[in-house]
């Protein structure tokens, strides 16, 4: 007699669902999960497993609970006068964002974003037991200062997630409606810049506005610029008291030695881990106009990765990109697949193969 | 003006509570959480070291996100015919549990174990919107099958944790006990077994309980008798299906690249990493023996700590120990302290500092 989830007394929210799955395939060219596709350099490598082959001195202690050399690298990395009591971290950007939806969600409460967006956002507040009320987006996936206020103000929700540039969509959200939002809203608002580093030099962060306002979070992470996405490391920068409320709902030395002691090295190595940098926006900005040639329509990004619509059937498509050795990503949207931008080879490689299929619908 | 967290729209539940904190001191002689105070054999900590220079060279992709390899190690490890699918994993056995009570618990179920227990518990529970249920133990926190599976019956909750050897006093519980309360209970039974290597090596364990019980679960840690506390891994042992339902919980890649290699090779080296058990074992029973004859009550261990009793006033003798460099645990049980088991050497430090202090009350 074989068993099944139903047998056993799960929680009734959780009857049904399938877990989060992109999937792992061990294809040649893997562009589905928006990673930083360049392994990090040698000298980098060779740098932080000096830090780590010291850490490991002493991993038969508990590690720091209160993480204070990475808050300082990170306070330091992150500039606009931030302070190490500011920071917060934890293992990559979904377990920042699940402390927040803790201390700020929970039963009862409700979680907002404007979707398309990042799927792990409802998946997050859920499972802290917060509702998640999807807003919407203009057709170009923008959203104006004015109909986020309003959105917001309607939904009056507990917590906001913006996500910039957006994830699935690679749209950049200017300062002001993040401005308007926290102006409409009551409750907390979180700038998720995960992709921060792809957009242009001269695009301001978030992060300037965090004076003055306790109830705005901006988090980022280290798997996507930092090339660092098997290391687990997201992180954020809010007011001191907004980190003292997560404090209550961290698992006690959630961050481990090792993990702090790698990401302290990869920080101090931040201008080597960040060339990489220019050459995807490189790539990012190629796959764009060769899919415009190729008669498709991609979205603007500021990301490391393209939405592209014009796909007369995206599951079709992108089992001929498998077979072609290619996987890409299927987020749902309908016309639409997604490629992050890889290395030139890689990119070549999608291009040709995507050429190979056809044309455009 | 300072902002305080009545400021922020902070979960009602979180309001007025404080962070888990073990005091993080630096003492010459802390025996304060239970760690392994002997670092990593070098040779050990070499072959780690290699595992984790091969792994970060595929550190910008993300983590396998089902960490197959270590789930092989932990099954072979744990022996007693176990699978790698009966296998879980996070980082630190507070995840597991966490991941447990996000399944099994949340808003509007209950947990329960028998007081005093681990600590950290009750605020798992809370932390999924679980309420904590409080069990009780006889004068010398031994628990019988009877009294146990009656509790249990007329608490009537979704979540039991049974702690053996019992955080924080030491005692042991009897198959029988684990047996009685899973026939008693409708709900969840997690055995925390995060200290069972120092029981005695005849003492079975409830691995050999989980055939045919889907609702049980054994957990463990790496952070006690592999010295391992600072790489944070924690797991388990269910039936497959009980294991399906973690998936629908955890956040995706919740072990990183590193974690999961240093593991691996910890497991690999498993002989040698366990060798300090023995000595552990060896100081405990001298601790026992040494606070009997300054006229402490100390109660019977299978762990590697001792809990004591019959001190007249334990946060002074707390302050004069900390006064002579020694650190050890005030868990609020009237007129007693925990201490750890340390090196032949720690443990000397401690029972002199101890001694020098006067008797006991």
């Amino acid at each position: 007699m074989t068993l099944s989830l139903n047998d056993l007394p799960l929680r009734d929210d959780l009857r049904g669902l399938t877990p989060y799955g992109a999937p792992q395939a061990p294809l040649p060219i893997a562009l589905n999960v928006n990673e930083n596709t360049h392994p990090i350099p040698d000298a980098v490598a060779s740098d932080i497993l000096d830090d780590i082959a010291l850490a490991i001195r002493d991993v038969n202690r508990y590690p720091d609970r209160e993480f204070t050399t990475l808050r300082e690298s990170f306070a330091e990395y992150l500039g606009h006068g931030l302070t190490p009591e500011q920071i917060w971290a934890g293992n990559g950007s979904n377990e920042v964002l699940q402390h927040i939806l803790q201390a700020f969600g929970g039963p009862g409460r409700t979680a907002f974003g404007f979707a398309p967006t990042y799927s792990m956002y409802p998946l997050i507040a859920q499972g802290t037991g917060a509702r998640w009320i999807p807003g919407t987006r203009q057709p170009d996936y923008t959203i104006t200062p004015e109909e986020a206020a309003e959105q917001v103000r309607t939904a009056d929700p507990d917590v906001i997630i913006l996500c910039t540039p957006n994830n699935p969509t690679g749209t950049p959200l200017g300062l002001d409606v993040v401005e308007a939002v926290y102006e409409a809203a009551r409750g907390i608002v979180i700038v998720d810049e995960a992709y921060q580093e792809f957009a242009p030099h001269d695009a301001p962060s978030a992060l300037t506005l965090l004076e003055g306002r306790p109830r705005l979070a901006v988090s980022r992470t280290m798997s996507k610029a930092f090339a660092f996405a098997g290391a687990r490391v997201g992180y954020l920068a809010a007011d001191p008291t907004f980190i003292d409320a997560l404090r209550l709902v961290r698992l006690p030395y959630h961050l481990s030695t090792l993990t702090q002691a790698a990401a302290v090295a990869a920080l101090r190595n931040s201008d080597v881990m960040l060339g990489m940098v220019e050459e995807i926006v490189e790539q990012r900005d190629r796959i764009t106009a060769t899919l415009e040639a190729l008669g498709y329509t991609p979205h603007e990004s500021w990301s490391n990765f393209v939405l592209f619509g014009g796909i007369a059937d995206p599951r079709a498509t992108w089992q001929q990109l498998f077979d072609r050795g290619v996987l890409v990503r299927d987020v749902g949207i309908p016309g639409h697949l997604r490629v992050s931008a890889g290395t030139e080879a890689e990119t070549t490689a999608f291009l040709d193969a995507l050429a190979s299929i056809g044309s455009a619908s």
